[in-house]
């Protein structure tokens, strides 16, 4: 690589009022910029492209800082190792890491991670390996902890989230009921994500299908919704059911209230509801990716992709995400 | 004693409408029940007059039985061992269990407690070393765990639970903030039971109030109340807070809904909520009675009680709890 190579990045140059728009962004050509002691430089081949980046977009108190203006998107990618300075990483390496917006990511290579393309493939990193994936494992297995036979609940079963938390309570021996938006997505997570059910939370008697769904009550939750589903749901939790919360996207990425419609299951049955954010828990990040992995080797983990192609479509891909025109975990391949 | 004593209980002879009067109850003579194999005859001298009572009267679904109609009112009293047969137990030793509204009750050895009162009196044990003091000991010790310098909300902060609560909460190193009802209450809180400040929920400004109080935010809150009072809490809390739900009373002792306003903060703030019933964890009653007698000899807990006299007088003193009339842990007196 030449020192004079152009690279090419999206800045945010305004904050959205409250959809995000292609003009919110800017394409911008900047020379590559070499790695320093410790740092690489990676050729990104896919970036993630995820909900929680509309809300970096705001200048809000979060827990995460907001996105500065006229600098690179932040956000995670994947790609190819093409200079290092860092001891243990190797030109050629295939890592994850937060290289935002761009085709070339300057990164420190302690802030990155090494992806076992002998086990799954590059982009899955990204996704059921990924942090979706890694959000789903936690979840369950730190939050809800199902033993088996009981019955657990998965809330937007069909992303990339909710697809792989039902997988993995299904490996626990749990039964595993699917909320989604549709016959389509329903027919999904039964027919390829192997759910034991799924419910449609648009049918007008969705609360009496749920209850036929799990007529053992519900022991687990794993939500992401909030709303009357999340409300339709505590009515059947059983005595110590457990509810982990990775967000309530019903109130929209713009954090309007999700009221619950009654805390009294709480004393009642006993529940807990926790929330968590994933990145809160990275030193379990290595244990989860390779457990992920190794379930998408042995085909036991299934997931889809939703791809667009180039830089440019960036930004279309996350307002796809946001108004939920994706089908799986979305992607931007760079070529 | 001779066998032919009456004994004078209180039975249940009608499911309340709404609220309930001393008509729903009478006053029963029968002969005294000697005690069988394992069995023990306990002089009742105290009875504990408590809010969950009211929901056993309904003929409704709960985690406790429904109080069957035409026997003996079920609850929690003390008294002193007349008879035994119980290799353990002997006659003199002050006790406390389920013994019903009655004045001798006959009773399982293994199913109650022997009072140390050489530590606190026989009372203590119905009230700040008994089910309340218990119910604040685990929700405080179980689920908040607060560390020193944390800042800790306890709700209905003057009555029996949440008095122990907010003191447990001191000993351990906290900022503790009360909420209570009017001035009276929040005076003792502050000047009696020496929590840091209380916020009176009937402010018109009780928002402005609790954040003043609360300067650092809220890691843990001890809450039974719900409603609004919880969602200025919830508001306020702090990134990984803890909320202790021993039950909601905003939904009054018939349950009505008791939403919460705004889901949100359990995914942003990583809020771990968790509801429990201290019946479940008797297993840890010996050491948390032990505990908690201890510190009332030491005088570091400190309490009230407000105390009927006579059988009679029971179901006028449930009324006043259910009715928020009494101040401290309701007793009845069987002289």
């Amino acid at each position: 690589m030449s020192r004079t190579e152009l690279n090419r990045q999206l800045h945010l140059v305004r904050r959205p009022a409250e959809k995000i728009t292609p003009l919110d962004f800017r394409l911008v050509e900047a020379p590559v910029v070499n790695p320093g002691e410790g740092q690489i430089l990676v050729r990104q081949k896919w970036l993630s492209i995820d909900p929680y980046l509309r809300e970096r977009m705001n200048d809000a108190k979060s827990y995460l800082p907001p996105q500065p203006l006229d600098e690179v998107m932040a956000g995670g990618g994947a790609g190819e190792v093409v200079q290092s300075k860092h001891p243990e990483i190797a030109v050629g390496d295939q890592v994850i890491g937060l290289g935002g917006w761009q085709l070339f990511a300057t990164m420190n290579g302690a802030a990155v991670a090494r992806a076992d393309t002998a086990q799954a493939p590059l982009a899955a990193f990204l996704g059921a390996a990924g942090m979706p994936g890694i959000t789903a494992w936690y979840g369950l297995r730190k939050i809800i902890a199902p033993k088996g036979g009981e019955t657990i609940v998965v809330s937007a079963a069909s992303g990339s989230v909710g697809g792989v938390a039902g997988q993995l309570a299904k490996l626990s021996g749990c039964r595993v009921v699917g909320i989604a938006g549709g016959d389509i997505k329903c027919r999904y997570v039964v027919d390829e994500l192997g759910f034991d059910a799924c419910v449609d939370h648009r049918a007008g008697d969705f609360d009496a299908q749920l209850a036929a769904a799990t007529p053992a009550g519900i022991d687990g939750c794993f939500e992401n919704v909030g709303g009357v589903v999340l409300d339709a749901v505590m009515r059947r939790l059983n005595p110590f059911a457990r509810v982990a919360v990775s967000g309530l996207i019903s109130g929209g990425y713009d954090g309007q209230p999700v009221p619950i419609a009654d805390a009294n299951m709480f004393s009642t049955a006993r529940v807990r509801m926790e929330g968590f954010i994933v990145s809160d828990h990275r030193e379990l990040w290595p244990e989860a990716r390779a457990e992920l992995a190794g379930l998408i080797a042995s085909k036991r983990l299934k997931y889809r992709e939703s791809i667009a192609t180039g830089l440019e479509s960036a930004p279309g891909a996350l307002i796809d995400v946001l108004e939920g025109r994706n089908f799986g975990k979305q992607l931007v391949e760079l070529p």
